[in-house]
Order: structure tokens, then sequence, then C-alpha cells
């Protein structure tokens, strides 16, 4: 006969929770590769840099001096000399797609609040392999330095600028970081930029990023009249 | 009759002085771009700016590493890239030469007293286009940088060097020079390099040469592990 045994307890019916919605909104963001035809979006947001730093009456850069200076013809490859990553945001997912230099680097953010961009269609984007409205938030402009200690090239980043809607939301981070990896991943040696020392958070950021600040060395500057001097000068 | 016209006053004869020779020694000067023979006395050159700075332990380049990095296959156009001008010192006269990039600048050096330089050997040159020795006395290496508010490329100079015996002769003002005199004649915009705040005489002399001091701007850098670390990051 069999012992009394207690019957089972019921099992506990699986608790089904719905996929996790992130709450809020989400844009679409994408780094890639700036190609010529983006020229005049990367001069609004140089010129807009340029205001923001109240340095606008030292911007002399035109559309037609950068895309010459920039994009020159017979092009060196890409990191090679001056290249730039633009910052893309999107209403709609990005495709992937393939670069031979560079895959660009898609991810979505999320967002408690949508951004306001009143100038979205200022910077609409000239990419067209988006389902949706794509506008360009901003970009970071790098070229090879080079280390005689170490024997290696490096990444010299001259300038990052990302509009002020866009601010705040790790968005500088990820474009820093994706001339680092790219760094990282040619076997480079260095990455650097130089930096005002009044903005306090900005170290702050850079050092979180893993970056050293070299506090003894002096950025000296040979420009304007006194370059040109040398134009003339009989070596 | 003629009337008495007191003769002439005896032309006064002309005094012959000899040709002015120079007193002391004098050595001769080129300032050439360097080429891949050169990587074994550049390797020397930067180990040694090494020791002289107390940094050996930092110099990681060989000549190997070096060749491979400066003078890779398929190079760029001199001037597009890293760019290595040496200088050189003869006890004959240097022969002019041309290169289609850049005509070596000559000049000879006037001394008090005789250079002694104990690695005269050591740092022979590879030229064979001199009638005397011809010894390699320091570098300058510079690459492109880029301005975005003038919209123009500029040199980047990383390093410079000359051995013991050849400084305070104005050589490094040469060396210098030649870079400002490339710069202004291709049209650049910017000639930039940065040095540790102690050295006051080597600010004095920048600013001789025309150069701003930028006091309030540091550089930051990504390098060693903390840049490594990015090769795994996932953007």
């Amino acid at each position: 006969m069999a012992a009394a045994v207690p019957p089972p307890l019921p099992s506990a019916a699986p608790i089904t929770l719905p996929e996790p919605t992130p709450p809020g909104h989400t844009l679409f963001t994408r780094i890639r590769l700036a190609t010529i035809d983006d020229v005049p979006n990367i001069h609004k947001l140089i010129h807009q840099k340029a205001v923001f730093e109240g340095l606008s009456h030292l911007c002399q850069a035109t559309a037609d001096s950068l895309a010459a200076t920039l994009f020159p013809p017979n092009p060196p490859s890409p990191f090679a000399s001056f290249t730039i990553f633009l910052l893309e945001l999107s209403t709609s997912p990005f495709s992937p797609t393939q670069n031979p230099h560079f895959t660009p680097l898609i991810k979505s953010l999320h967002l408690d609040l949508p951004i306001d961009d009143p100038e979205w269609e200022t910077f609409r984007s000239n990419a067209n392999d988006s389902n949706g409205d794509v506008t360009v938030g901003g970009f970071v402009l790098f070229f090879p330095n080079y280390s005689t200690f170490i024997a290696k090239p490096g990444f010299y980043i001259e300038d990052m600028f990302l509009r002020e809607c866009y601010r705040r939301k790790g968005l500088g981070k990820r474009l820093l970081s994706a001339v680092a990896v790219q760094a990282a991943k040619m076997g480079y040696g260095r990455v650097e930029w130089a930096a005002p020392e009044g903005n306090v958070n900005a170290f702050e950021f850079f050092e979180q990023m893993g970056a050293k600040i070299l506090p003894e060395w002096k950025i000296c500057r040979l420009t304007g009249e006194a370059l040109q001097a040398y134009a003339h000068v009989n070596l």
C-alpha cells in the first residue's frame, strides 16, 4: 500500500513579464566617417562652435575652404590625414551599412523626455539610408600624430563639438571613445588633445576616460603675420 | 694764356683690402629631408634625446620600428605625413643638389673655435655628396595638423634635438625656421609645438621666433593600458 504521500504542491505558474520597454523616448544614433557631401553641415557646426566660444571673429572657415583642405582631390586613406567622425541622430533605426574603412557605429539612445532640437532641419543629414529623418548633432576632427619615444603614430583630436541640445547625454563620450577605439584597433600609441584649463568638468570627464593631464606642457603657436614673415626668410 | 690752374691733387691711391676672411673656423651646414637610409642616425639621436631628458626608460623606439612607421611602403608625399629634416655638418662645402620636394638648405657656419665633436664618426652621415666628412648634428620631426577656425593645415613639431656640441650656435633656430619657412611657402596657417614650462630660455627663444605661448591650454593624453582597453570597448 502506498504510503500517504502528500499531494504535490501546485507548481508555481511562470509569471510572464512583458518585454522591458524603455520608458520615455528613443533616438537612434550613428557615428560615421564624414564625406565631402557633409561639408555644409560641418561648416555650420564649426561656426556654431566659434559662436559658443565667443570666438566667431576668429572663424575664417568657409564651406569652400573646408572642402578644399579636408577633402582634397586624390585624398589619402581615411585616418592617414585629417579625418572627421559625424554624429547623426534619427527618429528611426539606422540600417547597418558597410564601409571598407570604418563600419558606422549604431546605437539607440533612451531618453526620459524627447529632445527639442530647434535646428533639426538646419542640420538635416545628407544620409539617405535611414527610414526617418536624420540630423547631424556633432563632430570630432582628428589626424595622425607621432611619438618618437614609442615610435608609433597616434591620433590628435583637434576639435569636438556637440550641438547644445545633445550635450550631457553620453554622446561626447561616444565620439571621443570612437577615436580611442579606432586608435587601439590600429595599434596606435596615443590619443591626445588640448583643452583650456578653466573647464573643471571637462577635465574630470577626460580623466574618467583614462586620460592623463600634462600640466607642465605649454603650447607654442606661430601664426598670422609672424608666420607669413617666414615666407621671405632666406635660409 | 692759360690761367694759372693749380695742379690737380694727386688722386688718392685706392687702398686695396684683402677679401674679408672670417676669423676662426668654418663648418658647412645642410638641412635636408631624411630618408630611410638615415634611420640608424635618427634612432641614435632619439635615444640620445631620451637620455638627455632623463627619460631613456620610456624610449621604446628601435631602428626597425622607426623605419616601419616613418618610412612605410608606398609613403605619402613629403610634408603630407611624418617628416624629418636632418641637420648635417661637413668640413667641406656641400654641393647644391636638387630634390623635387625640398631643396636642401646650405650655409656656412663661422666659429671662433673649432667644435670638438667626440661623436662625429658615430653619427657619420650616409650622404656621399660632399667632398669631406659629413656628420648628422640634429633633427626636427613634424607633421601636418589642422585648424578648423582658419580651415587650413599647419605643421606640428613633435621633436627637435641637437647634439650637445652643436647647441648655442643658431642651429636650432635654423632647424625651427626651416619648418616655418616651409609652412609659409605652402600657405599653411600655423606652426605649433609644445614645451615643458620650466625652460625659460627656450620660451624666450620661441617668442623671439615670433611664437605666442598659450598658457591656458593643457594637453590631455590617453596612452598605454588606458588606451589599449578601448580595443575591447563595444561602441
